[in-house]
């Protein structure tokens, strides 16, 4: 594993995964983006992205929906069935992205043991109580 | 209240809507939509409205930036954190939306009685278990 | 329906808010306990009550069996899953009482209409966003 | 840490916890009751034990109050606030055993790997959504 997986820099580089195209002597390292919060995710899965994707597209249409019947009035009743449905989908994508992060960054942090094995504990925990099940 | 405000009929009556393509003497009142499932609310505070349709807007903008953090590999725990504001917000405007329903919809159920009474109040429990709160 | 119905005395009144009408030397007649907050419920079926009662003795002695995990030191996901168990049991208690409150309290309400009816529908929303389903 | 820390028998080893009972030559020590499902947790806090413990008992006694609220046909809202302060009490619990169990066992079979890191987060997800938060 890189060494500079655990830095935490503020930014996202975004010139890091391009390092190979950039002038050699104006970037000396190929700097992988960094992982951890503000950064990017440790490993994650092409299919389950594929289809987070495609499920978040079909949300963002579905709030389309509710606004348009906001707009026309429609029965409140069916507004919420819709927004029912969209809290149903929205968790299914959310216990698949607390799924990635279980199996990958907080097995990551407690492997790698100490205060950041806390840390990835104290975390999941929290993001646990935040959201909707 | 127009008469036919109480009115469910399976079917939306579009002529209502149409009231200038109608014969005048045959119908002389415009005919509002009708109320219930598959029509419109009973009752809608304008400003109330308005604060939906803002959120609801902000809250597509919200689902269009957790795909791209999912696009963009960002690490899970942040994109879990804009999930549960996510589901806050939705959460805020599924209250406001129960709540008109229940002092409109819900009361002017339980108002005309009888089975419509205990279709307005099941319908009601079936959302309520169905909703994130 | 008895014109006491409505009252909403911050004590219940034992001594008979049908006193005037009884005999005082006799006072024979047991008096209704008022309905509303701190007092009674409008209406209890029988059946549902029995089944209420004896899924809550179930549910007190889930709870005992949970202490008892926890004093024996027992694996905490079983624990957890003890008390998915309990929670599960205990909001379909809330679900049927939820339903009869709807039903009997919240519908008077609206029925007496003005404020009652405000009164009923808010503390039905305040109930509706507390209680886990 | 013992070595039979990490076994996942079926069912508990009774002679473990019966060990005075056992030849001293053949078994010179005391075998400590398992870890994992039907079995023990892997580490217990004894402060937060007490606290739960007497939370429990607290709870217990909620129980017995909303029976008692059912059984006196008390204002059903009433009842219900009572039960939204059980599963508020409930949900402390479940939220500090989660706690432990994410830091200690879930954390040991991540530390273990393979097979068992597999095992400790599908079980652990499946946990989550089951819980109410």
């Amino acid at each position: 594993m890189p060494k500079n997986i655990k830095s935490r820099n503020p930014k996202p580089r975004t010139s890091g995964q391009l390092g190979s195209l950039a002038d050699p002597a104006d970037q000396p390292l190929p700097v992988l983006p960094r992982f951890g919060p503000g950064g990017n995710a440790l490993a994650v899965d092409a299919n389950k992205k594929k289809a987070n994707l495609h499920r978040l597209r079909r949300i963002e249409g579905q709030i389309r929906g509710v606004h348009d019947m906001v707009q026309q009035d429609r029965y409140c009743a069916d507004i919420l069935i819709q927004i029912a449905a969209v809290q149903k989908s929205l968790s299914g994508v959310a216990r698949q992205l607390l799924a990635n992060h279980v199996k990958h960054c907080v097995a990551h942090g407690i492997r790698v043991g100490g205060a950041q094995a806390d840390a990835a504990c104290d975390e999941l925990l929290k993001l646990i109580s935040h959201l909707d099940h």
